[in-house]
């Protein structure tokens, strides 16, 4: 039976907070019936997210009677789920739906969810639970298999995006690519993938190289990046991710217009060279690791000034710079392919 | 009722993966009854694992009689307890004695154990074990408590005992210092403090944080090192650690001779001017910190070699450098508290 979701983000329906939405939405449409949040009933999913067409935003489950699973649409810092959406999870669950959760507060702990789910016979599907337990080990990667990985300034700017849409550009020129999601809304749109961030920690290098060994009899692997390694609150998990996926390329991500770190309002982000430094120094302590090419996410601006913006970069970074959603991914999957040549 | 320790070695009794009995043998002898190791019957501690003195090398229980609890004295690549050592912990269980083990296979999730312990009113004490689920949030943090962080070139280089031995000098010429221990050698040593490799990825700075909040009412707290931030398989804990501890001040940890990352033999670790450099820009991403001393570990060399060292270490980086074990941590105290008076 195929997932037909509601996508719960009641009271949060912003871009930033609903990037898992936001996200199955554009890449998934065809399995949502629908979203709900009562504060914003009546509009359709494009109106409220500026993603998703004619789906409808509902206050009810009961305006979805053919859905089948309750999808949670937020990523909060943290990764707690709001109080105030514990009753709809359990009318869910008492529907006879299906609850997919990518927080970090698993549902299955819940004893009042899991009683319900096992009385209702429906399952509690929590993408970033895992029990990964191997450490790194530098072994066994094959060099003919380019690997790419996106990396940022901050949280949610386009690394994910970026990753998936570089991804389906080599596919459409008929390169053999394959996105590796390694957070909980990438796993909701390809299907596997690791969430990193909630592997403990030792083993995240690790969990990462398995990935990688398992994916690498494709020709290029692109690695979704998480947090950036000068946020103070996940950038060991970004370099774990680093490290583990060993990069031969990278692309930066930034927004424009984000001066300050996510969740941490009085640190001001160092400047995008400083970035670009610190991740090829991370990236190239056992070989030389560049980025490649810079993906903007210019969404603030608008197309004279994402235009300048976009020159601007280019001539301070002497490669391609593009904005993914305005100007595609050409420029980017040219650098991956000139690399792919190169080496 | 105190503990009386057996310490558990059995077949792996060298100083490098024993590094948890060596050092409750160094720091906390009193708790001592015997060493297991039934390989090497008959020896004492001392003569064994060069430290620990008289305290006997023993074949079985039955011969530490007053024995109250058996610790895991080892901590292998990855955290796993050896098949062969489940029948003497399950021995030890059904003597009623408590079990206390570092590794990451908690004893309390085996269900053998488990039901033994049940069984037999004994405790299963798994250090690693842990429930950290908060980020860092970088607030709070006083500025009039000098914070220290022990670095290395590689895993197992002597960070945890400079970091206690620097604590034990301050607190000799009364200064009101703290060891804060981040790993499982270092808590049961010190009595508490935080396993940090084993903490979900995502929170492992804001647990560090919290151990600094905790205990920032002291003037100094000098915070153990992990792994280091060219080991590909821990650079990320190691890079949390730094980034949630935020220190004023580095001392680089080394052991000469060392030339291959632990556990990947064909991996070169860089040089150590290289592995300041690439510490000194990440500790600095928001506020400068430096390489105020560097512990230098020469077991391997002659006391003449060692000076050699010392003095041809001292000229390159031009900070002071000792050998703790030949020197004591003189040099290095005087640099914390000369970083405490400048700043």
């Amino acid at each position: 039976m195929s997932r037909k979701l509601v996508i719960l983000t009641e009271g949060h329906s912003n871009t930033h907070t609903a990037k898992t939405a936001c996200s199955v939405l554009r890449y998934r449409p065809e399995e949502v019936e629908a979203v709900l949040d009562g504060t914003q009933q009546g509009m359709t999913a494009e109106q409220l997210l500026g993603v998703g067409g004619s789906i409808p935003v509902i206050g009810s489950l009961d305006e979805a009677p053919n859905a089948n699973t309750l999808l949670i649409g937020i990523a909060p810092p943290g990764g707690k789920i709001p109080d105030s959406w514990l009753s709809v999870v359990l009318s869910a669950i008492t529907r006879g739906m299906d609850v997919v959760s990518g927080l970090h507060d698993f549902l299955s702990d819940d004893a009042e969810f899991a009683q319900a789910a096992k009385n209702h016979k429906t399952q509690l599907i929590d993408v970033r639970k895992n029990n990964e337990h191997e450490i790194a080990r530098r072994n066994g990667l094959r060099e003919d298999c380019l690997r790419i990985h996106t990396v940022g300034h901050d949280c949610s700017v386009g690394k994910m995006v970026a990753a998936i849409e570089i991804v389906n550009e080599l596919k459409r020129q008929e390169y053999d690519a394959k996105f590796i999601a390694t957070g909980q809304t990438g796993i909701l749109v390809e299907g596997d993938g690791c969430p990193v961030d909630c592997v403990v920690a030792d083993f995240v290098s690790g969990a990462v190289e398995r990935l990688i060994l398992k994916h690498q009899h494709h020709d290029i692997l692109v690695v979704e990046g998480q947090g950036s390694l000068v946020h103070p609150s996940y950038s060991g998990v970004t370099l774990s991710l680093l490290h583990g996926c060993l990069p031969h390329g990278l692309i930066l991500c930034y927004e424009v217009g984000r001066e300050t770190v996510t969740g941490i309002p009085d640190l001001s982000i160092p400047p995008l060279t400083e970035i670009r430094r610190l991740n090829e120094i991370m990236a190239s302590v056992y070989q030389p690791c560049r980025v490649i090419g810079i993906a903007m996410n210019s969404n603030a601006l608008t197309q004279q000034q994402a235009e300048q913006e976009r020159r601007r970069t280019e001539d301070a970074f002497q490669v391609p710079v593009c904005d993914i959603f305005r100007h595609g991914t050409k420029p980017l999957v040219e650098a991956v392919l000139k690399l792919k040549q190169d080496r």
